[in-house]
């Protein structure tokens, strides 16, 4: 098998630990947690069909492989839960090393340009990553919301903490933030948030 | 929220459950089998970054969207076995009632357009078809060959059937067939795979 090839399948198979990085946004069922490569499919199926809800035109393809590999450093970094903020303090050291090791099996150019796509998406700057920064956020609220807050209640979060982490969800796309919205209040009335 | 985004939605919570399909495959770890979710996340980063191998060229990102649904219709139908022949007599049946429902959730152009998508797939005439097929082929042998042979052993497989499984994965991309055959001569001398 020619080198290049053999390169590409071993990241292949080296990006299959995604599936064991577990996430803290229970499924729809509510009885399992969600792992990384769940987290990204779905986000990958929003980023085609969602599309039309975004602020900007966004290249669609781009975006779709940005959310394909955004977590992809997870692997070796752990999830970091988006209320922990002890967590944040060297999460940007701990995934580019990650980054620079899961990418760096793929051949030079390919790994480059993954490299790109995810510093595309941590740097927030293109309609492409504001889009898929809103679809990363809006993703665990739909299941938040179908399992009446589960996680958001073993963490005793609050609205505020969850419109804090959705700031720069309208930046993305307005029309999901309504949607965020739509949700906080209905979870607040329920007592699965706290309000203040 | 207007009509069009709550439908979108509901479609999205729905496919969830992809998360619950579960294959026989198991994952590189050897102890869990993979879920639908999971796989097609394989499949849809595979898509990208081994378009090259395509015999033809390819549309990457309807590749990408058609790996990424096309088991989402054992949501309803279930996963049937490759090697389970009683089990493919009324798959069909089955499949296209599950894709009228579940993509019938959906604003009806995008009904029609992930109808439309799922069929190319089923059809395997188009050259995006044909590497979604060989994708969908090469992606639990990598996973198979990684677990020493297990879901393999397990089931009592013969290399013809892994070779009749893999029958079509040339039409996608020789290359790819390449590495299959080098993956299957490795578990025969292992006694992974029974040979004839």
């Amino acid at each position: 098998m020619e080198d290049r090839l053999k390169k590409q399948m071993e990241f292949m198979l080296e990006v299959d630990k995604s599936k064991f990085v577990r996430r803290q946004t229970y499924l729809s069922d509510g009885i399992r947690r969600e792992n990384d490569a769940e987290h990204s499919w779905h986000l990958a199926l929003m980023a085609a069909l969602l599309s039309e809800h975004a602020n900007e035109t966004i290249d669609v393809a781009r975006t779709m492989l940005m959310v394909l590999i955004h977590d992809i450093v997870e692997i070796d970094a752990g999830d970091t839960y988006a209320y922990d903020d002890a967590g944040h303090m060297d999460k940007r050291e701990r995934e580019v090393k990650a980054a620079n090791r899961i990418f760096g099996l793929l051949p030079r150019d390919q790994a480059e340009k993954m490299m790109d796509l995810w510093e595309e998406f941590e740097t927030f700057e293109t309609p492409e990553a504001k889009f898929a920064h809103s679809l990363d956020c809006v993703q665990p609220l739909m299941l938040n919301d179908a399992t009446d807050g589960k996680s958001w209640r073993e963490h005793e979060i609050k609205r505020s903490q969850v419109m804090k982490r959705n700031a720069k969800t309208a930046q993305g796309s307005e029309k999901l933030m309504e949607y965020v919205n739509g949700i906080l209040d209905k979870n607040v009335d329920k007592g699965n948030l706290k309000d203040e």
